[in-house]
């Protein structure tokens, strides 16, 4: 990470030999490795901290920090890149005001899709950012073998290939059944990142007793699915830091960090995530910034809060050598704030070069660079006729199972409803609300299409669709008629991938995801912008969600109880099994 | 470092799918990753901790805790092992009822003598042990090249081999004037370790201002050799970890803690190390345990103290998921002690197996198993004769330089004296306590013998020698009297190994080193009794040294000042230069 004429240039500059790239002068310094507050001044070099206290150095180039508090850049812990549908070259604009310059992500969707290559591509700009990406290698693609088709796999040969990379830091998220069933492939995974000195990322919600201990005890080192005070220290007690997620509806800060205000928990395994958060709140809200800040509100000290966000971080992910600290020879990420109960960040450094002046981003966004192969993965070979659509019964009235959503909430329960069958063909009942729910395979594999009944999106006619399906990334389509759920499918084949949706023939609004049929290249205003207008028009046809194409991307996933629904037909999540549409 | 099927068996038995190995009820557990002290009952299966609240576990074996504190067994975070002369599987006796279970270990003595094969027959016992030894790969093998003959050496190939060896924590002390000088081999090796995720162990001492930045710059993580709070703060203010050092003659525990808690200093970057103990020392005062005890009694917390022992250091050098807490997965390494506030460990427990009872080893130590080419490291070509010592001078008298010892340490006075010279050679002058000091290679490369005066010993004829000679320990011999010199390589050639003190022609003690010139296989007790045999044979002959035979393994040291003396002559420490015998 660092060449050996650049680890002179820092030695001879702190020796004095050479000047400073650049001296930030007049500076209340927050030294999170020593827990102090101190007036100082930073010197920079090749990208890097010389020192925090820097006064009598000599440097090309000064400036005054107006006596500003400077921290170290802000880490999210956990993130999934591709969930915010913007391509990282762009994520600047919103990561950099915010103060964020450390993103730990695990980019399993590209490789749902991609495999290996996918995530390597995702991740070719990677040196370019204007912030850092380090890998939270992902475990578990596809993550229901055997109950879904994708794109791509990562296998453990794959995953340990790149746990081996420079910027991978842990094995990514393992999901807790995995472990608890001692599956030899996912404990080799866990064991090939110990081997290798990366850690383990776990997520363990709803988990107590002894199948936490039991996951514990499978290598995990962390938990980001803590809910709320209880469970967070139920898993300090058995030694995994909890990474507080504050993301786009999984709110757990405040109840979190309420009880480790009250109970006055030792703060030193807490850091912070975001895990999903939608690119329009990061921009409105905040990201790692507002959750600082709301601690500070809660009661935690700044020092707590900030080194929350840093160095704890840092030394859990084993990269405290590397940011974390404004300590000699981490990387200059730097934030300067006028306030330390209420950061703004004013200016950003990234690397020494100043990427924020006045809370706004002034860096240069890189030029992507994808490959074409990677615009081209939306590979049908059904779903595009009506036909593919139909539900054949041989009686007069069928009964079904049906996925009942939960608005705003990933989970949804297991009902049944009784349907008309005419001619043959199971019909939709738009006035109890019951539509199809279908998943089209679209990696050009086996044309594989599952098909059940949903509740909850509040069509009476028309179609929506999206090609980000948990975790497989399929085409899933939800809709009244048949003839549409076939358009909004063609219609995502000619996008490359994105949302679509139509009514009576009609295409009433689409966003392009062609990267992948998940990210966009455009710019984040514009994505917004896009999103926001085809979700106006799913209101207006009487669709009731709040965010439908959230909604339907995460509805389908095999993981979450009480159905999953897959290219290969109707998941009972606890089951862990295929079932039929119908209630037998 | 765990095997797929212990990682089942683990997880099966935490979730009550089979019985735990033993169960330990009726505890106090120390908590020190959550820092909490509660009841517990620890659970224990393949050796490792299931958990530290296993009260509703079934178990084969059950033991009753009698309500004492449970802790994590103690690290000593920077030790040489070699420096002890006891062989490891021997040290078990000493180091565990102290609750010692952790050694962070620094083997370049053997190194020195035996290159890569010889580190790795040191360390083939590793997994037998009644404690763990981690690796500080050896950073400079040999210390001062081109200034010295070593039988050995590690070059960056070597050293980055060990670096990826499980057992490899860390790149070792790397010595400050290497990494100012910018010298490509030793930035490498940090750079080695860093890829490979280890990190870079520091000593500074005596470094301030700009070359304590350059060197913090160079990537080194910690320092080990502060002496009082002002160094120790000096390098936390720059991201650096203070490793608290109390060893037999450099004791810095006092002054840096008195420091820490009149300040309230932040305790998380501290931790503690022995460097060197000698293991009379071991026995009698204590080891980590005793630095424990002494930080709580100068104000530390009982929480602070054993956090700075177990759960710092751990995380400091990323083996917090194998030890230094009673989590989950990690082993069962647990002290159980009745006082929190004075801890003496009645019961240890190490993977799980009781190896303290009632304060007293009862584990069984390792048969040793090292290959005969280590009993043969000392290879003499030259020494042997009375000749070899002569210094040869063609005027009467001769103005030399001494090495002027200071007693209890291993630094020395760079002083002048006029000899007198009879029949063309240098007489030394014992009514002036100026006597020879010469090192003669033994590791059967060159033959070299360099030869200077030194003051300090207090012999009035005889001559005393060593094969630990810091760091190439070639055979380093004072004396009197020239036939004495000889005879003193002769029986260390003899013992391959060891201390021998001699006086007209009569061995007056000894004392064998075979293994490698460096340790010894006979059993602690009678190890520590030869040796105070030979110190008191050596007071008898009139010195005046309370420890000679350590001031001898360290006076030639070329790198510590003012001047040392190799096989290849004298050395100016400060110009890191070979300098004549005589002043010229």
């Amino acid at each position: 990470m660092i060449t050996l004429s650049e680890r002179k240039d820092l030695i001879r500059a702190a020796l004095g030999e050479e000047p400073l790239d650049l001296r930030i002068d007049n500076l209340q310094i927050v030294n999170v490795f020593n827990s102090t507050i101190e007036p100082g001044a930073i010197g920079i070099k090749e990208g890097r901290i010389v020192t925090p206290y820097a006064m009598d150095y000599q440097a090309e180039r000064v400036l005054d920090g107006g006596g500003k508090f400077a921290l170290p850049g802000f880490i999210d812990t956990h993130v999934h890149l591709d969930s915010t549908l913007v391509i990282p070259e762009n994520l600047s604009q919103l990561l950099l005001p915010r103060g964020t310059t450390v993103m730990l992500a695990d980019p399993m969707e590209i490789a749902n899709v991609a495999g290996l290559p996918g995530f390597k591509a995702l991740l070719k700009s990677i040196d370019k950012l204007d912030y850092h990406i380090f890998l939270e290698v992902s475990s578990r693609v596809p993550t229901a073998p055997g109950l879904e088709t994708t794109g791509g796999e990562l296998d453990l040969q794959d995953v340990t290939e790149i746990l081996t990379w420079p910027q991978a830091v842990s094995l990514g998220e393992l999901d807790p059944s995995k472990v608890l069933e001692t599956r030899d492939e996912y404990l080799l995974k866990v064991e090939a990142a110990q081997r290798l000195g990366k850690i383990c990322n776990g997520h363990a919600v709803g988990r107590v007793g002894k199948e936490l201990v039991a996951y514990a005890c499978g290598g995990l080192a962390d938990d980001h699915e803590c809910v709320d005070y209880q469970e967070a220290l139920s898993r300090l007690k058995l030694g995994m830091a909890v990474l507080v997620r504050e993301g786009s509806t999984e709110r757990n800060l405040d109840l979190i960090l309420k009880g480790v205000v009250s109970e006055g928990t030792y703060s030193q395994h807490l850091m912070f995530c975001t895990d999903d958060k939608h690119p329009d709140e990061i921009l409105e809200e905040g990201h790692i910034d507002f959750m600082v800040n709301r601690a500070i509100e809660l009661g935690l000290t700044p020092m707590q809060a900030i080194q929350m966000a840093t160095i704890n971080a840092a030394k859990h992910f084993r990269i405290e050598h590397l940011v974390g600290s404004l300590s000699p020879g981490r990387w200059a990420d730097i934030i300067l704030a006028e306030d330390i109960n209420q950061i703004v960040p004013d200016q950003v450094f990234f690397k020494g070069r100043q990427v924020v002046s006045e809370g706004s981003y002034c860096g240069v966004l890189p030029e992507p660079d994808y490959p074409d192969w990677l615009f081209n993965t939306v590979k049908l070979t059904a779903g595009k006729t009506k036909e593919d659509f139909i539900v054949s019964h041989d009686q007069d009235l069928a009964d079904v199972w049906v996925i009942d959503l939960f608005p705003d909430q990933i989970i949804n329960t297991k009902t049944q409803a009784q349907l008309e069958v005419v001619d043959g063909e199971v019909q939709v009942d738009p006035e109890r609300d019951i539509i199809k729910l279908a998943v089209v395979e679209r990696h050009g594999v086996n044309g594989n299409i599952g098909i059940s009944f949903v509740k909850g999106f509040g069509l009476k006619h028309g179609a929506l669709a999206s090609s980000i399906a948990h975790d497989h990334h399929n085409i899933i389509v939800a809709g009244a008629d048949d003839q549409d759920m076939a358009l909004c499918c063609s219609v995502i084949e000619e996008m490359q991938g994105g949302f679509v949706l139509v009514s009576k023939g009609e295409v009433l609004g689409k966003l392009s995801l062609p990267i992948g049929g998940l990210l966009s290249e455009e710019p984040v205003d514009t994505i917004i912008s896009s999103l926001e207008e085809i979700n106006q028009a799913y209101h207006q046809i009487g669709g009731t969600l709040p965010a439908p194409f959230m909604t339907i991307s995460f509805i389908g996933l095999p993981t979450v109880p009480d159905l999953g629904l897959t290219d290969m037909g109707l998941v009972d999540v606890f089951d862990h099994k295929l079932i039929s549409t119908f209630v037998e």
